[in-house]
């Protein structure tokens, strides 16, 4: 068995190593275009954000231990220009210029996603920089110390867009967001995400919203991002409008294509070709919660999936429940959490949401260091189901969310969920934590 | 209707005030024996550790408000001593010594627990202190102040003999624990309970494993505590060696009696009286793993049993899945949990359990601040069911066993868990959660 897989990152490598581990004697050979493998991308804004720390402390596993000690066939600088599946080969070129050519048995394509560069005039210019690669990450580090960045204009307010403005902000740097939306974060629900927005700007992140980007123009020693009404300065702009799949040889390829040009893939993460798997960002996925495909490129996911490509090259058929949705990330002192559906997609996939918002405290009646927590919960009042929630709070919430997510893959009514026996000491919560004080809030209005 | 209760904490508290929300025109009287209703039992040790605070402070809800805003008949200094169901009358006391006498047409007995003490010589010696209702706290705070208590013993190694510690110590009190059994958390496994033992000793907690108390006597100006080989010195001893339901009423009323003494009810908190309820620690619940009997006294199945008492006596049947056993608490720096059987449990109750201990980070690859967790996690290898984890960790712990809890109560199976979508973000968790880096390992033992 010949397996090779293109992209050497979380479910490139993920699916290397269990294939080669439930099978030694495989062949298993992976092409990757940059000369960086295996390393956690979560972790570039705060690497980011410590001028001290080398990018490369990201990278979870050495290339030479993928090679020598596994006994992968790692190949870096090595671009993937075209798949042929009839003759199951694919094509492309080293960072030498050399051409090469590869057969397989088994394909996975698991390259992952590119930051999306709106085309619009001077996005190409030096200083404007997205962040998905960790040579991307490489970049921007360079980019601050040599032209010592003073000023940083982030284009997009999405989880990656907050997280270099904290990054930007903790290294001093002047920090001004942009984006066409008057909606802050418009998934999350108006009160919880007026309070994200109150936490940025408290921690001197400037928000521009509503204005849409129409250029950016070199300006002095540096940039200027031009709007309709509004021109911002600076010496680095991000961008950080969103992660497209990168698809494109897929695409060439024939293969069918699904939600935002992702690789449609079933439960078990095959492609529309019997030899060819496709997984990570640059592939879909089912949503537990509608049922449907859907595309939300994040780690644990791609990890997943690589070793469920694995399972199934090695003969151990494994199909994938699916994502449910579930998402964390820091705004300086704040956790955001979601998992499932908010209220619009609700209403899209055919539910009859009703809704609550309440606002409780992080630990017990008269405990000391007690903080607001924010939840947002979702029901179907056709069904009863759970559908989705949202949080916001200085602790307490990044765990917490997963007591919803695991009740979303189980399918549990608003009711059922009110039931549940979760966790209470004083320094961790009220008796009633604040998960089932919104279910019983939530149940008054199914 | 005349709805009579006894016992004016959790359970009965939340028995009123629910009965009188949804039928304003019912007569609610409430018999409590102390004169202190609604409070924070939980909080009790935070309020020790605070001598600049009042016990006062963990009072939730002041008697005059359920008297005078929501219409409840609550009577403190009212000891009920008989039940009679035939009659359907109870017979009491005051604290004046004046006899009273209710009738009812339906009764909740919310009568709670007490702390046990062993009957052995000494226990009833001046400073030899409980602690359960609001006024064994009011009790020890006094009692340290009155005595300038330098030197403690504390009988027990429970969570509350835990949590006294942890309160004791941040007084710059000597605490020395002390108790037959010579392993730590019995219930906990080995290399789990000795992190957590570390970490007492690290905070100056003197443990005595292994010694079974004899008797507490007078000593110089205090007491010593007597074990075969072994006398400990002190001014105030804590006796913390479990909870006893306060059921003797019951008892003496022929009502069903259950697991160590609680009253028998079923899934509507009925007693084997067709017109008296129980609710709360004076009563046992059935255990969702399981699906037999449990006593577990804590306080969010409380006050769930108190509003589900009120819903039924209301005529909204409501009936009560039961409970999954999980509990939370601090050791100073250390958050403790667990939900679900222990493999002791597990074999008791006719499952092969199969189990694994996992040591991994809090945080992602990496990012700083990162402290070990660890995760202990049992399923049945005979029906592939996740039967109950464990954890100790700085941080993360709290609300991560909530994911595990409400999987518990829908009977996953650890592959599915293993396939739940946790949240991930670089200062929340590593990619793979623990928890799913624990079922993962527990699925090649099972």
């Amino acid at each position: 068995m010949n397996f090779l897989i293109i992209g050497a990152d979380a479910a490139g490598m993920s699916a290397a190593s269990r294939a080669k581990r439930s099978m030694p004697e495989m062949a298993v050979t992976v092409l990757e275009m940059t000369h960086d493998v295996s390393y956690s991308a979560c972790g570039m804004p705060y690497n980011i954000a410590a001028p001290e720390k080398a990018i490369e402390d990201l990278v979870v596993r050495e290339a030479d231990v993928f090679r020598k000690k596994q006994g992968i066939n790692l190949l870096t600088g090595h671009r993937v220009d075209a798949i042929f599946p009839k003759e199951k080969t694919v094509s492309g070129t080293t960072h030498k210029g050399e051409k090469f050519e590869f057969s397989y048995d088994k394909l996975l394509i698991a390259t992952g996603g590119s930051p999306i560069v709106p085309d619009l005039p001077g996005f190409d210019l030096p200083g404007v920089l997205g962040l998905k690669s960790l040579d991307h990450g490489r970049k921007i580090k360079a980019f601050i110390d040599e032209h010592n960045v003073k000023k940083a204009v982030i284009i997009g307010m999405g989880y990656i867009g907050l997280e270099m403005c904290e990054a930007l902000r903790s290294r001093s740097i002047e920090v001004a967001m942009v984006k066409p939306n008057p909606r802050f974060l418009p998934w999350m629900t108006q009160e919880l995400s007026e309070k994200v927005q109150k936490e940025v700007k408290a921690n001197g992140g400037k928000l521009h919203l509503g204005h849409a980007v129409q250029k950016i123009k070199p300006a002095n020693t540096g940039l200027s991002v031009v709007c309709e009404d509004l021109s911002l300065d600076a010496d680095m702009v991000i961008v950080a409008i969103g992660i497209t799949p990168n698809s494109e040889c897929a695409v060439n390829a024939g293969l069918e294509i699904s939600i935002r040009n992702s690789i449609s893939v079933d439960r078990g993460l095959k492609t529309s070709d019997e030899s060819i798997y496709a997984a990570g960002d640059c592939a879909d996925a089912y949503h537990v919660v509608t049922g449907e495909k859907t595309f939300i490129p994040l780690a644990l996911r791609a990890n997943r999936a690589g070793w469920a490509v694995a399972d199934n090259i090695c003969g151990k058929p494994t199909e994938l429940e699916g994502v449910v949705g579930t998402s964390v990330f820091k705004v300086f002192n704040l956790q955001i959490a979601r998992t499932g559906l908010t209220s619009k997609e609700s209403l899209k996939y055919g539910f009859d949401p009703a809704e609550v918002v309440i606002k409780t405290r992080s630990r017990a009646h008269a405990h000391p260091g007690s903080t607001p927590i924010q939840v947002h919960l979702i029901g179907d009042k056709k069904s009863g189901r759970l559908l989705g929630a949202q949080m916001v709070g200085k602790e307490g919430v990044a765990h917490r969310i997963n007591a919803v997510a695991v009740a979303l893959h189980n399918r549990m009514t608003v009711e059922r969920f009110s039931q549940t026996d979760l966790a209470y000491a004083p320094p961790f919560s009220p008796v009633w934590d604040p998960l089932l004080t919104a279910a019983n809030q939530l149940l008054k209005r199914m």
